[in-house]
């Protein structure tokens, strides 16, 4: 038994509360390297008797596998450790290391489950379809309130380019998205700013006026919440814009103004080129980075994100650069924007290793970058296969909680990326096929706005051309497969909300199969990235519950036996 | 290269901020697997040139050795990787795996140091001497104020004793703690409670009048102050008393209490016997746990933390039961408190791995059970020798920043263990080992009231008898053996907040050593926890900064070269 790699902790992703008195555990051993894994716990204090529960394998990457399992305690306080057997020995791991015994005082603790740590994301957001609008470039419903030198539609984008897109083109183009089914909006950010991208705000409070006013938006969010479809918006908290009011005061008034504070600057006067001012990136003077550790800077923004869900009715917040500001003003943030309503989503813009920040007290979830380059290497460039695809996937899942992954906004692309399709090289086969595996995996599907209708374009400013309307121009077939499945995702709430559970993963015919599965229901989703038509045995697949009575095909509506199924070239075979 | 074995992750312990522009980072390996570990660090927008850094082995454990090294970057945004080379082969571990070169987006991140998230437990706290006193056992100032049937001081204690020590009585003999040279007092609960421990708190707001009132406790803190001591209190908010008003009214009221929910009854009648309510561990009546998720709760007790903070000027709190209440009691608890008074310090008891609690939301420290384990074993017990001795410190070690490790309370034992002289079995000897160890070592060293004039005791109630204050029932010789340590510890800032690295840990000989070391300093304790004199060649000593010029025994004045030091049977050698 290989002792280095086994490993577990009493809190984050390895024991968390699933319901009132029950926890979930995870323990990692070496891949296949134990052959049963038991967990022995009981109330701390002894005030019950000792329980048994086996645990089984839920995941495996290259090196580990993962187990899993809920036990339950009435007086919802453990103790616990693990009995380890690899067919020649076995052993218990305890928090303070392995032995043949227990002795005294070794056990793992989780003290108490208490009702304010049993958090989740919003119910609405966990497997919801999220649909990201990029507002400058989706639809100009009014030519009146244009920027100056505004550009054709159709040509080429620039990094400055205006093309005049607005809310009330998202107003008038609203039927396309209750056609693809979508649940959720998120819009990057509209507020007053000089920029196409509005990255850089000048007014937190004010609506761009080219892309609308208060009233715009007020239609949009009642339109939307008609619709039963949410509405996220874009905060951007890490820095301003140059012609946000704090910083010109403090451009005009020096080291004499009010706001100084509220940014980093070496020296006085403010210089601008080169900025001697701390900034987002690498010295984009535009964009003076906040210290949002002071007091009135923490007051004005958290304010700002409670404005406009309590006036506006937004569903939640998209945060820009989320992990440059301090936790300490998440913390806040989480509780001013919940106290307003706790149905609200806080979702951070992080590339990387996110669990420090969805803990409860942060976010909700985080873009899923990890997922997107998994499905970048495997289905677009086809630099990994089915195996290395699953452990890629593997990582993470076991590095969140279940209710946080089906938050995860798992994205293909978006305005900061080259679009997936071109990264696919046009072959819309295969893009067809990650869209497949993006709207039926655990998570909250983003779609960039155009992906559905086959747009393509290089990364930013590429990524962000006119939104194709034109019916001629755009791929059909592409939007058709986009509405199946999310329709799919509608009819079968295990879509949304059931465990996910990787059954296939096979390099040599490079067909990779999941289920997702809860008590009434199961569904195969499997996914065939390869030239060649492959067949999988449905026997052979390790179903998570057991094997269904009746499996058949939802798409095709075909039956067939507990025999091979035929999954097509850059096929998607979905059998529940 | 046992890749299983390898470990980071960018934050925890694993990766924090030791200064604005100063990223500590921490790797695992197998132990002894690896040959030289390299971090390949830069600004993680690529606005700086890469860099490179050695790290070192700080902490090795039976299965692990931990690499460190401490990088800086002017922009404070990180992006890194670790090269591995264990002599045949070099492969880079990063965020997403194990590669022979360097992927676009695998490096791990931490974005920024936001200033905020540079925090630190008081400084003061850190390699403080702590002092805890059971008030009713260890002086009686004031026998007007004695509770009725009071017994002889020097009677057995059983678990409801009443012994009459008291506020004053801690106030008469102050003398003995500025004698003994502690930093702060820790003051097991004041507040009115009818058992002699005072858990069972029935009034918040008053201290218990067999102890004193609220000018003998004004006059108590302005004395510790006046001699630079600091007080800290003991809040008990898991439960209360019987007797809190809150849960009278409900005794009183049932169902039409407007307290109702400040317990969480089964059914009313509210019954006691057995209760039909949940209780501080198992079903003890008079010890109704608190639901401090509701809000009115959570107000109710954060404000009774502030009081003290803010109208008795005490320096802290030590919070009983810690990990049975929410994390997000916790975090407002804490703003409220640094609120009132930046420098309180809040430390929990948490008997457990505590990460969780001390990240810079909820606790600055937590009272370090494992430690004390440790001790127990291999001083006390003998059932471990040098080196398992030194592996359990450097798991606990690794769990923590620096800064956390620096302000533990680290316990020989409390009111709630047996005295550790008697698991020494009376061994003077073996105990001194163990104090010189619990003085010198890494970490706030709290004393146990007695503990320094020899007392002994079983486990509670036997653990709490009356302090012993005749100088001929007094052990001086351990007295004068404490008042050195802490003189030591006084003369030699490193000892107090120096880094802290074993360098010794020889099971044959059963000799344990370790340097504090600083900039400026280095200090080198030996610990022969054997019945014959051990000697050990300092030229082998792998001093952590470098073998200092002049090494000289601090406690005998005498000189030596960098020869042989003969450390005698229990006995301990301070080069320093």
């Amino acid at each position: 038994m290989l002792r280095e790699a086994v490993y577990h902790l009493a809190h984050g992703s390895y024991a968390y509360p699933v319901s009132e008195d029950t926890l979930r555990l995870t323990l990692r051993t070496a891949k296949a390297d134990v052959q049963k894994v038991t967990v022995v716990y009981q109330d701390r204090y002894g005030a019950l008797k000792p329980c048994v529960a086996n645990m089984e394998v839920v995941a495996e990457d290259e090196l580990f596998s993962f187990y899993q399992t809920d036990i339950q305690l009435a007086t919802k306080r453990f103790g616990y450790v693990f009995l380890l057997d690899d067919g020649k020995h076995s052993v218990f791991y305890t928090e303070k290391g392995f032995f043949d015994d227990i002795p005294p005082n070794t056990q793992f603790h989780y003290p108490y489950i208490a009702l304010q740590d049993l958090w989740e994301p919003p119910k609405w957001s966990q497997g919801a379809v999220i649909y990201q609008i990029f507002p400058e470039r989706f639809a100009n419903g009014n030519p009146a309130n244009d920027p100056p030198g505004v550009e054709p539609w159709d040509a080429a984008t620039t990094v400055t380019s205006q093309k005049g897109g607005d809310l009330q083109g998202v107003i008038e183009r609203f039927q396309h998205l209750v056609d693809l089914g979508v649940d959720v909006i998120y819009f990057t950010p509209i507020f007053k700013a000089p920029s196409n991208h509005k990255y850089d705000t000048v007014d937190y409070y004010t609506i761009d006026p080219h892309f609308g006013d208060e009233e715009t938006v007020r239609q949009l969010i009642n339109l939307a919440h008609q619709h039963d479809i949410k509405v996220v918006f874009d905060a951007v908290f890490n820095h301003s814009g140059f012609g946000f009011f704090a910083f010109q005061d403090v451009l005009q008034n020096g080291e004499d103004s009010a706001f100084s504070h509220w940014f980093n600057i070496e020296s006085f006067p403010v210089q601008t080129d080169p900025p001697n001012y701390e900034t987002f990136s690498n010295q984009i003077a535009t964009m003076p980075k906040l210290m949002t550790h002071q007091q009135d800077v923490k007051d004005y923004f958290i304010e700002v994100g409670r404005y406009w869900v309590r006036e506006f009715g937004i569903d939640g917040w998209r945060l820009d650069v989320a992990n440059e500001i301090d936790h300490e003003f998440w913390r806040e943030f989480r509780q001013a924007i919940k106290a307003e309503n706790p149905e609200a989503l806080i979702v951070g813009e992080l590339w990387h290793e996110a669990s420090e920040w969805v803990r409860g007290d942060q976010f909700d979830s985080v873009m899923n970058y990890s997922l997107q380059y998994a499905c970048l290497d495997f289905f677009a460039k086809g630099t990994i296969r089915a195996q290395s695809f699953a452990h890629r996937l593997a990582k993470v899942q076991v590095n969140h909680t279940q209710a946080v992954n089906l938050a995860m906004f798992n994205l293909l692309d978006c305005h900061d990326t080259e679009r997936f399709l071109t990264t696919c090289g046009g072959d819309v086969s295969r893009f067809s096929l990650a869209v497949a595996f993006q709207l039926t995996y655990e998570g909250a599907p983003m779609i960039y706005y155009g992906d559905e209708v086959g747009m393509v374009g290089l990364t930013d400013p590429d990524c962000r051309r006119g939104m194709i309307w034109d019916p001629k121009a755009q791929n059909l077939d592409l939007f058709t497969w986009y509405q199946k499945l999310i329709a799919l995702r509608r009819e079968h709430p295990v879509l949304r909300s059931g465990h996910c559970r990787t059954v296939w993963a096979d390099s040599a015919t490079n067909v990779y199969g999941f289920v997702r599965f809860d008590q009434g229901e199961q569904v195969l989703v499997l996914l065939n990235n390869s030239a060649g038509a492959q067949s999988v045995n449905l026997a052979k697949i390790p179903w998570p519950v057991a094997v269904p009575k009746q499996v058949q095909d939802l798409l095709t509506k075909e039956k067939f036996a507990l025999g091979d199924v035929l999954v097509e070239p850059y096929g998607t075979r979905i059998v529940g």
